[in-house]
């Protein structure tokens, strides 16, 4: 999904949305779309430039791909695990060059559903394929594109299921799933801790108005110290 | 294209043919296949197991990978190189892991039409993509699996594109295959200097039945002294 809003231009900024399935993290994004359009940058009369934008699927390559990975044939062949690293990583190379850097080139904003970090945690913590082979891919998938600032929503995983299921009932595949996110959420606890420069943690419990606000403080603090003063 | 013929175990090879569009790897590589069964491994009954392949294309995946990089839409979007590379490679990857790492390790012969030298040739020298990338993506696509044998098809860029074009028309298309292929050309000879172990050189002027002698000569003295002894 790519919507873009707003015609004027000025240094682009990149952030990113992390955490796990159930976390909140697509209804926040358009949350702190709309929130920076009339709180921040309510001088701008046309809208603030700023793409919403997910990884995969964004282009049209990475939705034929998406559709690929899901392919009855396929599945029955099995997808290799490193043929399907390549295949995100094809996805996100589209995505960076004809989406991601040209639009922050032209001064928009980018609000981003996941990117590298869910890589690391979901194929790397949680399926166990090796990390160094990951960020290696990464690095040439994203061609030296790192995020400004990404928001890992941190919810438990006990409640991110119950978003996702409902009142679970408890069987094998609930269990499965538990197990995995498990993996997944200590990867980003992992990630947050290597790069606390980059990747800033939200208590995502509570309401979504409540983080919400955690979000827009977060973000309002960042803009007065990292881009605010450019703008 | 996968073709298996035999039931006998015994240690695999990875034979490979590589050459420019129209140079007759394809029908060399069937030449090959049968004088091998014929000649060399006569006394096994039920035929000496044996797997003809390609790249891309020879997986479930890689076939709907080749449809992909040629669809209308994304065509309009442009596939982005780097993109393009990491399907190429997400095909090579699912080849390795699916098909030429388990049949080698049944001890299957494979002769497989194009391999690792072809993105170099063509995606390096032949488009100017940053070469140590492209070597990066084939190493991580290939997961360590090197040929024992690359025989290279070496035939001149204006003989190969009067087999592909027939008496060419010299218009502007023309010229810029021809242009095109001169530079890939000079990739498989740069390869063939750097690798003088793994690739061999093959004239490929003159008859098929020419061609295929060259081949059969070349073939079986590199089996007698590297392989025969271990059958």
């Amino acid at each position: 999904m790519i919507t873009q809003s707003g015609q004027n231009k000025t240094g682009g900024r990149f952030i990113v949305f992390e955490g796990i399935d159930g976390c909140g993290k697509t209804t926040q994004l358009h949350l702190l779309h709309d929130w920076l359009q009339a709180k921040m940058f309510p001088q701008t009369p046309d809208g603030f430039p700023m793409v919403m934008t997910q990884e995969p699927g964004a282009t049209a390559l990475g939705r034929t791909l998406r559709q690929i990975l899901l392919a009855p044939n396929h599945r029955d062949e099995g997808v290799d695990a490193t043929a399907e690293l390549l295949l995100y990583a094809a996805d996100r190379a589209q995505h960076v060059q004809k989406v991601l850097k040209p639009k922050l080139a032209e001064g928009c904003w980018i609000l981003c559903d996941r990117h590298v970090d869910s890589t690391v945690a979901y194929q790397g913590f949680g399926r166990g394929i090796d990390r160094a082979l990951i960020e290696q891919i990464n690095k040439i998938a994203t061609d030296g594109l790192v995020s400004d600032l990404t928001l890992w929503l941190d919810l438990s995983v006990e409640v991110s299921r119950s978003r996702r299921w409902g009142r679970g009932s408890g069987d094998r595949i609930e269990q499965l799933d538990l197990a995995f996110h498990r993996l997944v959420q200590q990867g980003f606890e992992s990630l947050a801790q290597e790069h606390p420069q980059r990747i800033v943690r939200i208590d995502a419990s509570g309401s979504e108005a409540e983080v919400a606000l955690r979000i827009q403080q977060t973000v309002g603090d960042w803009l007065r110290t990292h881009a605010i003063e450019e703008l």
